[in-house]
This record gives C-alpha cells, structure tokens and sequence, in this order.
C-alpha cells in the first residue's frame, strides 16, 4: 500500500521505516524537503539529522506534505501536535479526502516549559480537531500512548499490553487494527474506545506517561487494561 | 488505627467497610449526620440509601466532618471533588495538621453533563489544591483511578494491575502502601509516582477510565504499567 508519513521526526521515521520493511510503498512529507536534508545537527532530543537515517533508508523517499499526501492512499500524521493542523493543511484536504489518516500526535504544549501540557485537553482533542477540519478523511486516533520505538515492536514491552483506537469510521478502524497486527500487535491488545471524541482520554494519557517515563528511567512499558477480557 | 472517611457514597461505604474489616476504628464524616441517615431513596447511582448501609455496619460511627477528622489518627478523602475542598475545610486545618490525608477523590464537573470534565486538569489537580490548602497534612493521592470494589479487593480483577501514589511526604506514601498491601495490594503494583503535582496525571486518567467502563460495560478492570520492572 502506498503510505505516506507526515513529519520527519524520530516517531516519523521509525514509523515509515517499519512500513518500508512491510514492502509498503513510503514517502515522508515534510514542508520543505531541501531544508530537512541539509540539517547536519541532531534535533533536540539527540536524535541523528535526517538526511543521516535517509542514507540507510533510501527505500523511503522524501516529498513535500502535499506531494506525500497526494500520492498516498493511507496517511499518518506524526508531527509535533501544534504542528499538525498547518501540516495537514499544506498536505491539502483534497488529498486527504476519503483516505484514512492516522493520527499518531499528541497535542503538547512546551510553551511554558518542562513538563509539556495539553492544548487541547479535556473538552476537546487534537484528534477532534483533526477531524472536525478535514470532515472527509477518516481519522482514527492510535498508538500516541506509547513510545515510537514500542509502537512498531510491540515485544520490546513484555506481557500483554493494548493499544487503542478511537475514530468515527469503522471500516477506517478496521484497517488500522489490521495494519497494528502487521506491527505485532495481537488483535486482543486493541480496544475500540468509539468515536474520536475518545481521542480526549487517550490524550490525556500523556502526562502519566511522562511522569512514568522520568519514574522509571525508559521508555519501554506500555498501559495494560487488565480485566477488559472475561476470564482474561 | 483511628480512620476517618470523609463521604457517605459508595467509595467512602466500601472504604470504611474494608478498613473496619481489618479491626481499624473508623469514623464516616459528612455535613449533616442527621440530614444522611433520614435519606430514605436511593443515590443517583441506584445505591441504597446510607441507613440502610449503615444498618449492616454498626461499628463504624457517623460524625461530621470536623469531629471525624478530630478523632482520627489518618483521614481519607471520598467526597466528590467538587465538595472535597469545602468538605475538608468543615473537617478543619487543625484536625488533619500532622496526619496523613488519602486523597481518593476526582475532580469531575458534571456542570455540562454526560461525560463529566475535570476541573482542575492540566496545569493543575484536585491533589495539589487539597495541599495547598492545608499545607500542614500529609497529602498521598491514590486509588483514584479505579471502581471502588477493586481498590478494596484487587484481586476482582485477574493479573497483575497498578496502584498509583503521589505525594510531597515520603513517609506518608510508605504508610499508605502498608494500608494498601492490607488491602491486598501486593508492594510491587504500587507505583510511587513522585511529589503531588503528579496528581495530574493520574486525574487526568479518568476520561479514559470513563470511556472503557462504557465500552467494556463493567467496572472490574485496571490499568496496568506493563515493562514496570526489569524482567517483569
């Protein structure tokens, strides 16, 4: 399948990387491809410059947003979340339109410091607001309570752990817990929390997310929902 | 020990059941003792009426607040969040200075109906106002991320499952992981979470925990921190 991967980013990359291994067809937009490639220092949080993983994944091409969405058939969004509106924005809504659009981001807020806070939170979300501007793509709310590398190896956490999905079409979630189950996610580890206003609780996730990040020293654990199973 | 449980519902019932069980002396503190016991119709909930609970339970006293809160050595809050800081205010800063004060409590607003907002949420929690405001008691939030039959009885639900506490007093939080092993909760699901702003996070959790009991139609699940512990 032709997949195209909004953002150039750690969670970007490992994503498209994971789909490229798949034998899917992966290009990465970004706004502005020359720019991103001629980066030579690492970003932030230590990560290589991308143009340094492009060399090892040359499978993987890099496209203007709206080129990336153009070509796609499937889109997944794992830009920063203040990011994400304008990014979707310059991918266009007739490229979006129904495709199904994953949105991996979480809306974090840096503005005044460590730790981040949501924006939106509470009666909104980011995955809402997603759908709410581009009404004809199918977006459904996944993997953005986890680590990157977690989200496309699952095994890295042992034991069962879930992974959830909120969305309004329910064909759209239907591809993503398949595409999950290519990423190693056992069918039984994926809850449908219902239509993408549920993008609110999975959000707001996050904070004890990274209060159990600092905590625990890694990023390799996972949220269980134990007893959502009978007799499991 | 001497608990007061601050509350009539269901959370502060099946609370102060449990700690009489294990041969504390417990207090329930409400508003208006006479006022609790003439109720006669059941909760919002379709929980019976306090008297009739109060009936099956004759050695835990009902008090107001203040002479609860006076008469006892460790105070667990179980009012509704929205009440707790008036609650805790008629229980009186002397009474809780110096003890241990379990925060149970979630700050839902039901002002705009179903499902409820927190308020505070974000950059604030029920947690950390309850601190600020009596400076001199030990605040330790815990429990509130699950149905109250679980908090009391973890084994309801099948697996290993989390507990979470927050809070500035390093001996409080050891204290109350000693009540919570009482409870059955074996040491190695208790997640200490760091100081009270941590409470945040774990308020922060009740959209989703709102969003699965609807989904799984049932209140006997928890979260669990999978890849908490090396090798676990």
């Amino acid at each position: 399948m032709r997949y195209a991967v909004l953002g150039t980013g750690i969670v970007g990359r490992t994503i498209a990387g994971k789909l490229a291994s798949l034998g899917h067809d992966v290009v990465i937009g970004t706004r502005d491809p020359g720019a991103t490639l001629a980066r030579t220092a690492p970003d932030g949080m230590g990560n290589p410059p991308f143009a340094q993983w492009h060399a090892d994944h040359g499978q993987v091409r890099l496209e203007t947003f709206e080129a990336a969405a153009a070509f796609a058939e499937a889109v997944v969004n794992t830009t920063a979340g203040e990011q994400s509106l304008n990014a979707l924005r310059a991918a266009g809504a007739s490229n979006l339109s129904g495709k199904v659009l994953i949105d991996v981001a979480n809306p974090l807020d840096f503005s005044a410091g460590m730790p981040p806070t949501l924006d939106p939170v509470n009666t909104d979300s980011l995955g809402e607001r997603i759908q709410r501007a581009f009404p004809d793509a199918k977006v459904v709310k996944t993997l953005n309570t986890m680590n990157c590398f977690v989200m496309v190896e699952p095994a890295r956490v042992a034991g069962e752990h879930t992974v959830f999905v909120s969305g309004d079409d329910t064909g759209a979630k239907k591809t993503v817990t398949a595409l999950l189950g290519s990423f190693g996610w056992p069918e039984a580890s994926v809850i449908d929390l219902g239509d993408i206003t549920s993008a609110r609780g999975v959000e707001m996730l996050l904070p004890i997310w990274l209060r159990l990040y600092g905590t625990l020293g890694h990023g390799d654990f996972n949220f269980h929902v134990q007893g959502a199973r009978p007799g499991a």
